[in-house]
């Protein structure tokens, strides 16, 4: 099995001594944000009603969520939803549960999917009521499950493979990597809302690096129902400014950063980025699963990304989540604890088939120290990966209670 | 304008004399009435809403509702909604108001439709909970109206039809009617859920007549949480005899009645008609706006009916719902106001274009006592007619304050 | 059995000799018509197939067809379909057939539906595209049939009735109602469309007849793409107006008639009623299964009429359905083969679970000629209803095989 | 403006000369290529009707399709599809323009997008009918544009960009990247298909390249109505096998391939990988734009690559669209026609607002040659680019005329 793991030296200058860098991240608010979000707390919800039930997590893919944005009519000091969105949750699932003797039992997938939505819009904007502007559909082609025979097959056993397919990630964050991820955060942190609340859910940050000059660009849907004026919501603007500005003095040390937010906005013909609900999704912008951040929160053009959506796929199987997840983590702990490692890059590549613990390659490039023993720091590395390996089924722990973010 | 006003004698045995009667009651539950509430429910949100921002009532058809049947699993003691049910609310509004100086106002055409929706269903379920057991969605066409241009043609005038159509109805009830009628109302009633909580919304009653024999057939979904095992379930089911047979015998003086219910259950099968929110929508049935109860409350295949749907529809210039209603209150009070008239049949016909005070043609037809004056009776039929017609914009106020039952 | 069979004397003025009378007739493109015809279309491929298969029609109901109308922008000489309309197909099928040794069969439910939708629409439009101008969806949830089991309780025997139901005819038509249907079966025919080709195939017939007048209100959606200007359309209204006042002087001879066609023209404003495809449904207008003519064609709000669809329905066991359809055969059979019958009308009612030749009471009430012998009538009529209750499933093979229209 | 080009060397070992490489393609019948496909015959298709009715493109997005798989049973020798797939199409689009004198005209926008859809899958599938086997429907929130305005704003001027976002891309492919594309091109290809018309159009190429040893997996949804039996199906598989094996010897010189088709086929309990249509998404697999191959046709885990959906958007202000489209030609120009240059990376970032031809910033990353004046290739890039931006509305026309390939 070792033979699979590969380790290797990468010449590489350092991203955060490259000149240019791109770094963007879709907040919680945005449509593709949301559709994430809702597909995988549809799987979260599915998983845990599957474990409590019949102890494991049966076969599901909810990794097709579309947004489809609402209409609505802000102003200063009201507005109105005219349109709800719409959502629609797409993919598999197990409806029917063959238990012994042949006897079957059903899943409540459509009112769990339902539930599980809702409780997240809920749970995650003031103002954006699911009841009265989300219309939540859902189109799951569902199949059986032979509890019997899954339980002879041995449960206990490895998971395998449910395609070829495979996860990337590296560590640490650059500079303007946490800084792009801690200014969405910061914004949408709870103490912040309340000193300031105008600020909507939807968030969206871009940050360009040239040599050390950086520039932040935020959107920031601002709540209509609170700001009662042009000159209130002037006012807003420069106090995100000045916040985000005592921000990046902390995150972002030895850099000279600019900070524009809504770039759009025409004052002067009140042209101006207010939301009834906090979503630019209320009026006409639309979302999708898997177009948003990658599991590090974040889009990353000149850095190494998976396409595969990590939200609304099953944590068990799916390798095109779990092995997104496991290098993210593996990465984290190679920078963390192995000494002299600066920057570690990882791919792990999937067979169908094959356990998940087991898979057809894991490839790990380094940026070390020069004063390092490549050969001490590989074979550290190797033992790594080789006892993450082994445990990577608590990550699908991890994942159904919500205790990692993928997004 | 007279001239169009024709009363002549019926030759006719009145309904109560005739050896067979047929009547049918598809009750609050029924997913045929369901649709025609969701329809009716949703006109007069919009009706409000016009009202109130425009001082009119602009104009909108909302009575294609279709409900589209869910999946359920029901058990004694318990039971969950596996598929939530499905309402599609159909038909055309007016969303954009042209104001003067040619500025737009957009109507939450979609928002109060939900709204009503979900609020109608919270009204009058209690265990049917429109978060989680519904998906509502709406396909409106909208159109626009110009109100500079409306206000100058003069709002206080009598609108014009918009389809050249006819409402029918009759009076007063036969015995068999009112009986129909009153059981699903008692079953329904809120004292009645109190003392008997197990039965559901959804109470079909069929009744049959063969000269002075009635043969009662109620469909009732009775709730699975409330009931803990069969021998419940059937105590129930003779409950429900029993109280129906006691307001039968006040309903239906000198009328042998046997009540039945339930008759498809098998028991020594456990085939029992439960459900987990008490109504059959809930597990495959169907529903759509106008396949249910006439305005008067009742499918009465035996008396004039019109096929017009009078839920959803505008209460305005819609004649196939005014003039229902129309005909039906005419004919109340012919009965209640003029002497010596045992049964009175009226249909009133439009034609498109034409003011709704000005009908085409209305025509009574009278059973009348054989001691009674014609021409007389005629004569004071005649005159509340006319009285009736120019009040008729008034029958617009009652339906939007739900003074008056449409189905 | 044949206590329940109750033929009576109706003591009543036969309907050609009252004074007002009230008939409307919805052809072919009209959207009720449409939801109609689809939903039947969509059964009789199901069935066909199940009998193919199976040999015998396994439970379906399709009886909840919504049209959701398009939009469109019609031109003197040509035009467009903006937006298509929407039609979907709600209802129950078996999809699953669990054969000899609990092997599972599919019934590509989808596909059938799919397919018979789009082909009535080729067969009965000349301008309407399905493939263009609709979009077709469908929401059916399915369940299994266990053949097995279906063949041991035994095919061959009668099938029971699946609720407790009605079905109403009579017959004959009046001189007005064959008026107001042959009017539209002639503007409709395959002929008239080739001399007359600008008339659409959405043409709805109203007619009202008081003494000896009848008044025949046509709505004729006529085609923009084959009329290049106001003369043409003024031209083709003349035409039609010519045509049926020929019809008429054959159809009802002796009658005073008056044709109005397009009445909501206003022609000097250019107000006409054009359509690019020959329907209403292009633009705004909805239909739905079960809201336009009962089993014999036509709406009579003065004669009795069942709330029951008959399109859609499975023709096996759906009594909602073949009651109407026996109601209407055995009628015209009574005034076709037994003299002395002027008028007869019929009710036929089951009650779930009974073999369908068993309904739970056939009601037929005559108006026979004074000089004739009610009781030899009588027992004519009973004769020829057990012999047509004995043979009623052979109406199953005559709705498959559209020998027989029911709408 | 030459200010915001910046070109720099890169250090960094030639993607070829590394240790691992990851390459994969969807095919033309993948779900995620399908969906990518209608967006973009959708923006097409939209785009021609405004340019020939209006003589511009007016503002549209289309990015956002979402297919749901169908249901089916394919066996040897035939099979049928049981449910159709779904797709719909959300987004925006401009239905209502504004003329001189105020008069609107309406854009068929619903007919145009299913049309074009309908006629993608005619043309590139052979076994797979839009008739039969597909609902589309649409969502599309419309605007409108008031032509006279944008006129007299000058159309012949620079477009604006609508969104703050950036392109990337690379050139050349390397030795993995041209294999993975072309081995799918090679079986989509027509000839090809006449000779081996097994091979479904769904085709999906996963490459991983360790040192110089190449593992390429296929997987082929093979047409069950082609394929009579088992034998038959091995020896279709032998035969993709032989032949990619074939043309690998030509594109990989040097390097050792090993071909694998289907592994998840178990032959000896008859599971294998045969399709009614040629599309997984017949049975289950769902799709979304935006979720397969990037610019080039490719998915490049390990390469710099943007997460905006080139597919669907407008050609004209979508710098999400236009800026990959232009940074991958930029890339590809520079390799082609400037000496020394052994690999080129490219980001081009837009800001919101600004005149396409003045992005905020272009960046050229350069591998040359050890032997090269890298100021003299800088300049003569710099050139290249400031030439090409000046042209960038010329790919506009590219794009719509379908001369560049784009997912």
């Amino acid at each position: 099995m070792s033979a699979n793991i590969v380790v290797e030296k990468l010449r590489f200058v350092p991203v955060e001594e490259q000149n240019v860098e791109l770094v963007e991240r879709k907040g919680l608010g945005h449509p593709d944000y949301i559709a994430d979000a809702v597909a995988e707390a549809s799987s979260i919800a599915l998983s845990k009603y599957y474990l409590k039930k019949y102890g494991i997590i049966l076969h599901h893919n909810l990794d097709k969520v579309l947004l489809v944005g609402g209409q609505s009519a802000p102003r200063f000091g009201g507005g109105e939803v005219l349109h709800p969105m719409y959502i629609v949750v797409a993919g598999r699932g197990t409806e029917v549960v063959i238990n012994e003797g042949n006897s079957l039992e059903y899943v409540p997938i459509g009112t769990l999917i339902i539930g599980a939505t809702k409780n997240w819009i809920k749970k995650n904007f003031r103002f954006l009521d699911p009841e009265k502007h989300v219309v939540i559909d859902y189109k799951i082609r569902s199949g059986s499950a032979d509890l019997v025979q899954t339980y002879r097959l041995g449960l206990k056993s490895v998971p395998l493979s449910n395609d070829t397919s495979f996860g990337v990630s590296y560590a640490p964050l650059s500079t303007l990597e946490k800084l792009v991820y801690s200014v969405e955060r910061y914004l949408n942190d709870g103490n912040v809302k309340k000193s300031l609340p105008e600020v909507g859910e939807d968030v969206k940050v871009m940050g360009l690096r040239i040599g050390n000059k950086i520039k932040l660009t935020i959107a920031a849907a601002l709540i209509s129902g609170l700001i009662p004026d042009l000159s209130h919501y002037l006012s807003v603007k420069e106090e995100i400014v000045n916040r985000v500005t005592d921000l990046t003095a902390k995150v972002a040390v030895g850099y000279d950063v600019d900070v524009y937010v809504n770039t759009a906005d025409k004052p002067e013909k009140n042209v101006v980025y207010l939301s009834v609900t906090g979503t630019s999704a209320e009026h006409g912008d639309d979302g999708a699963t898997g177009r948003g951040n990658r599991v590090n929160g974040l889009i990353t053009p000149l850095r190494p990304m998976s396409l595969e959506a990590t939200a609304g796929k099953n944590p068990v199987s799916h390798v095109g989540k779990l092995y997104n997840v496991l290098a993210r983590y593996i990465c984290d702990k190679v920078v963390n604890e192995i000494p002299k490692v600066r920057e570690v890059y990882m791919e792990i590549l999937s067979q169908i088939g094959r356990p998940i613990d087991e898979p057809l390659m894991a490839v790990v490039k380094l940026v070390v120290d020069e004063d390092s023993n490549f050969q001490s720091v590989k074979s550290d590395v190797e033992g790594l990966i080789r006892s993450e390996l082994s445990n990577v089924t608590r990550l699908t722990e991890l994942i159904v209670n919500e205790q990692i973010s993928i997004f």
